[in-house]
């Protein structure tokens, strides 16, 4: 199952024959009270910074969120839509808890966006699944209700196929533009967190053969050594069956535990990827080396 | 399913619900030249070095190999055996292909070992089990024949279940002393081979349910970035199902990657060894930098 994205110029294709989706997880002022100010004064300066860092850091695609409280989210999103689409060729993730913000941020989007995101709620669904259909987007559907995970694979899988019969159903959205959540929580709370994130993984990809994101962040929060945690997770999951992931791109040891894995999926062919990468990271070690001599 | 491995003096199983067993592969002259020519003259000082660094790299066992060519190997995996046993309680893999070497083997080691291994053709099941079920050890069952590897999961699938017949029904095996190796081999040879791997190993869990073990170096072999590709494999693998492989535990990107991955399915209790490594890892740069200045 093939899942498109687009912007004026760009396509990426989601899919588990492909590499893995990398979406930038950085635009965004949760836990950043300098960006956050910034943003409720109106200045989106900072955004410039973000978008060139992570694309340096091989993003495929880059999260939006403006969830800054007292500010006018949809104006904030509407601006840094169009302002990230002039700085850069990737295609965006419009990511909002707010109707009205996901709706400015859509009209302001040029290509295909991937809505981030919609609960398993009658009310939620039938208020941002029209937008998704009206815009022809893609859609990132999270397996949770009344703001409660379920804690068995077994009930996500069940809100799922729920969503996906009103998404297919009522509003005519392509099966393959629905993406699926299958929600990563702290593995520092609870270790069995992760393995019940996997198993949620597995099940919707036998039974939907839908494409998968998650906040890949999550898992390790709380915990020393995050890095080392999402480079081991990302691989984990990405045999489980996910394929994209909203992830810190700037972390190298996780993007390039990414490639290794495309690579070992069988979905880097000769592991020219691979090899290129490697080559680009020897480079850059030459230059920063002559650089300090 | 737990497979018990012991020393004299300390017991290591391996298991689904265990932290992942890390034999360390360093001790075995294929490929070290120098290694090889000590070991053909008698000399085995080297091996201490190699114990040293594995048990300091964190090695739950080692494997011992003396293939060396034109040598006494039987009287070398003898001398070696007996020789680690006074430097380490780490449980040891007595390694060959050499029925008589497995056997001298076997009788210098102290405690119940994992033997490296048989393949699934009647006349070495029929030479190499009867030891195994004399000595009471573990042994690896390596699912090919004729020097062939069966290209397909289903065929690796349909020798294990020949080894395993023969080995429990005939040979008083019980069924928890067979280790599985799934067979991993280069991605760089053909890039979906790990596939195939991984496929197999899924198999094998869920028809028996037995532990399995495999050469991850063997993966990398001539890509770049082998440390990265392994800490990338071998959470895959453990996430398909592998408990264990023979592997560089000196690298210490793979070794953390493996501690990463026990943690994230929830074989590490409250995180205890993750943040017991973490810390260990601080302190020992904290002295690496105080001796630098």
């Amino acid at each position: 199952m093939h899942t498109v994205i687009s912007s004026e110029t760009r396509e990426v294709v989601i899919g588990s024959d492909r590499p893995f989706c990398l979406i930038g997880e950085r635009i965004n002022p949760t836990g950043r009270r300098i960006f956050a100010e910034q943003l409720r004064g109106g200045d989106l300066s900072r955004i410039a910074i973000d978008v060139e860092q992570q694309v340096a850091g091989g993003a495929t695609m880059l999260d939006v969120n403006m969830g800054v409280p007292l500010a006018d989210e949809a104006e904030l999103l509407s601006r840094a839509v169009t302002m990230i689409q002039e700085l850069t060729d990737l295609p965006l993730c419009i990511d909002s808890s707010v109707v009205e913000a996901l709706e400015a941020g859509l009209a302001a989007y040029k290509g295909k966006a991937l809505v981030n995101s919609v609960t398993g709620e009658r009310e939620r669904l039938d208020a941002i699944l029209p937008l998704v259909a009206r815009y022809g987007a893609a859609v990132i559907a999270l397996p949770n209700e009344e703001d409660e995970i379920p804690e068995e694979p077994e009930k996500r899988l069940e809100i799922t196929r729920k969503i996906v019969d009103i998404a297919t159903g009522e509003y005519g959205i392509p099966l393959e533009d629905i993406v699926v959540d299958p929600l990563a929580m702290p593995v520092g709370a609870d270790t069995t967190l992760v393995r019940t994130t996997l198993r949620t993984i597995e099940l919707i990809r036998d039974e939907f053969g839908l494409n998968m994101t998650l906040g890949a962040s999550n898992v390790s929060f709380g915990m020393p050594g995050r890095h080392a945690l999402g480079a081991a997770f990302l691989p984990m999951a990405m045999h489980a069956g996910l394929t994209s992931a909203v992830m810190d791109v700037r972390a190298a040891q996780i993007v390039e535990a990414v490639k290794a894995a495309d690579l070992l999926m069988g979905n880097d062919d000769w592991g020219a990827n691979w090899i290129a990468a490697y080559r680009a990271a020897q480079a850059a070690q030459a230059a920063q080396t002559a650089v300090a001599s």
